[in-house]
């Protein structure tokens, strides 16, 4: 889990506990943005991103129910990323910032 | 300055270049409630901060022009943190935290 910021009762600090650390965001773009995602998809579209930081953000956004794993192959078994409800809630957020990095180039 | 995402092409890596550091986010949301602020109040605000981390943040918003410094005091001579307009236009993106934040507890 995330370092959290420990400000309970301020609804800003809940939000980046959940989406706050390095790359989760740009996670949550490629997957509003494209739905499902294999790992060597995040891997393609973030090549800053070592592998293991990418399975740890991962890992949380799934303990923290913002995406799900798949089956999308039985032959070899493989597994995609998914949003949850919760996960494509924070869509307002992504475009919040989206609108802005488009206006202030 | 803060590490950058490098990824150019991306809005909202561009974003997230400026406001994507642990705290930044919260500082920006006490100037958009308070208006001015004095470092004392961010202090007191966010007690889990250390004060040089503080210092730095600011700093980075001052370099990054969302915010800037105006003396409030003659005798002593002392400072206080305001947002420019490029520091108010990133109003709705901590709106849109909020209010994720207000409806999922």
């Amino acid at each position: 889990m995330p370092k959290s910021y420990e400000i309970e009762d301020c609804p800003v600090a809940r939000t980046l506990d959940l989406i706050g650390e390095r790359w989760t965001l740009l996670l949550l773009r490629d997957l509003l943005l494209h739905g499902a995602r294999r790992f060597q998809d995040f891997q393609e579209s973030l090549p800053g991103v070592a592998p293991n930081t990418l399975s740890a953000r991962l890992k949380t956004m799934e303990e923290n129910g913002l995406v799900t794993r798949q089956p999308y192959s039985e032959r070899p078994p493989r597994l995609e990323y998914v949003l949850t409800e919760r996960g494509w809630s924070l869509g307002p957020v992504v475009k919040a910032m989206r609108d802005w990095g488009l206006k202030h180039r």
